[in-house]
């Protein structure tokens, strides 16, 4: 088939490199004629409210897919009339607002931190009155990698964080003292079967994901199971194909949904080398309307982004047992430049490779 | 880097998708607009006595590479000028010409079939004296999947081989009844470190490869050295940088070398999920002047050839534990179309699933 994928950045480049072996071929569609996934397939410029440049990415795909959230869903409307859009539009509506999502979550009876609309420095302060302090401010559109959100912590934080967000329609969600940070990955097909990987434990640091472990330690099958049920309600009430990553909280033991990506997310980049069937492969046989494969672990893995800057590719590809991706970005602060995956049978001899890479990656940053 | 292949069918396309993720970038040299690999890089046409179209492919590469064995040797040459050519380009000149080649072989103290150069039909006369019959006559140029070759196997089979390949230039083989077919697969780095796959067995059908399985069954210690003896020995004299492959006859325990392939080779295919390095990355890690991946197993593999058609990629994927990998190449009879591989840590898990393959394959062909 010919596939299209709304954004050229990395996703949309490992979704390329997964699908070709399928027999597909992939158009990208990207503001920036510099995005990465150009060098892997067709790249069509122009803004997602340009009809004609959408019309012309349109222009004779099978299939049309995402692999950001942040797609306006006018787009992704337009483009119906062209071609099948996977996920569902519908999954961008939901993921794109924060007290939608939230919301959201609450209807299909997933647990998650108590939140407050606010729309006014008075609902600020009736909020903070019904949630406590501590909580975190947060822009309902737009923010990811820690953007675009402020913890309060004592009553004197409000003003600060109200002149730098007061501009933007804001939620206010309870601080949760969760234990760790997991996270589950699944894959429905549009015949409505499903795959689940199992939970990833992840680490961010200031507010991007560092690392992933996977599977992660210590996980009940009482706790996979819940996870699989928020994943398997939220995909059966979008009549959702694709790959969806939901964030969660373990807090004393319950999982509580802290967000949703409906694509492909970082959390499941280990799943290429640790999983018989990658998140990226699984996502196209779904949009693609092809049987899924088994998501059965290959070992263990851990995954580190390289963010910023990067190692040696040299001394990173030395490293036992360590396989690199890039994802032909110029260097950036804060900007994902590639991740590497450590994959062993042996614990140990993983464990030996991930703090090898850590060494190597702390050196970098300093 | 920016790497060149010479040659754009599939061992160009899966070299590229396992570089990309190194942060490489890829271009094609090949005859065809229609090559494979073009949906994967930029594909330069031309045909390789052309010295202009040669050029404009070399232009601001970093290295270049080929993926198959008859890139003619003044082009490689040529090439040398612009970029360093990774595996040098005297491992054509060993391997295009079946006398040069096994002569090269008993240089370097590899064992192979008796054999006489034929240039005439007094020669062939001799030869047939020397080795009896049965033996098989073989063009030294331009051969492979079987063709070019006659099997002698009574006195009156002479006239007609002559007369189908008598214009040639030939070599006569003493006729091997190998017990079975094996190879070796090894990638030697630019500083010389080595890396060598386990040996795997495979099956000709029509003189195409349809199937090998890795690690072969019941190899010994002794002939897996031996065999990575003979790949040192031939990689270390040529100064090679890259992936290679040597086809062998197994013989009352004995490995015979039939051929080699100065590039990644189909019986290497199943690496791609059942080796921790594929030979595909293992061959852009070695001409790009990287460190090389471990070949350690991943549980056991058997990979498939699609041959002429497939079967429905669906019914394909449906079985458990399969990868599918198609080439983007038109049907056409006799033609490689794609392979997929079985890849489990289980054994009647993985013949299960090849025994289900090999009925959908066998289906597909009648």
């Amino acid at each position: 088939m010919r596939v299209g994928i709304l954004g050229g950045g990395q996703l949309g480049r490992m979704l390329a490199l997964a699908g070709y072996p399928l027999g597909h071929t992939f158009r990208f569609f990207d503001p920036s004629p510099e995005a990465g996934a150009g060098e892997v397939g067709e790249l069509v410029n122009g803004s997602y409210d340009e009809e004609e440049a959408l019309k012309r990415f349109a222009d004779g795909l099978d299939v049309i897919t995402y692999e950001f959230e942040n797609v306006p869903v006018e787009a992704a409307r337009l483009l119906e009339q062209y071609a099948p859009v996977h996920p569902n539009p519908a999954a961008l509506e939901a993921a794109q607002d924060r007290l939608v999502e939230k919301r959201y979550f609450r209807t299909l009876n997933i647990p998650t931190a108590q939140f407050r609309d606010v729309d006014s420095r008075a609902d600020l302060d009736a909020a903070v009155e019904a949630l406590w302090l501590p909580a975190v401010l947060k822009t309902r559109r737009e923010g990811y990698d820690g953007k675009g959100q402020r913890v309060l912590r004592e009553p004197s934080d409000l003003d600060a964080a109200w002149s730098d967000l007061g501009d933007k329609a804001l939620i206010l969600e309870q601080f949760v003292r969760f234990d760790r940070e997991l996270s589950i990955v699944a894959t429905r097909s549009t015949g409505g079967d499903f795959r689940y990987y199992p939970l990833v434990e992840n680490t961010h640091v200031d507010g991007i994901l560092s690392r992933t472990v996977a599977p992660a330690p210590d996980v009940s099958e009482r706790q996979q199971r819940a996870a699989e049920g928020y994943a398997h309600r939220i995909q059966t009430a979008l009549d959702y194909a694709g790959t969806l990553a939901v964030e969660l909280f373990e807090v004393d033991g319950l999982l509580m949904a802290n967000e949703m990506a409906p694509r492909v997310h970082n959390s499941g980049h280990w799943s290429i080398e640790g999983a018989e069937t990658s998140q990226f492969e699984n996502h196209i046989r779904a949009v693609t309307g092809q049987p899924l494969g088994s998501t059965g672990l290959r070992g263990q893995a851990t995954m580190l982004n390289l963010i910023g800057t990067t190692p040696d590719p040299a001394d990173m590809l030395k490293v036992d047992a360590s396989h690199l991706h890039l994802y032909s970005k110029a260097p950036r602060p804060g900007r994902k430049l590639g991740h590497i995956t450590v994959r062993s049978d042996h614990l140990e001899r993983l464990e030996t490779s991930v703090a090898a890479l850590e060494a190597l990656i702390s050196g970098t940053e300093e």
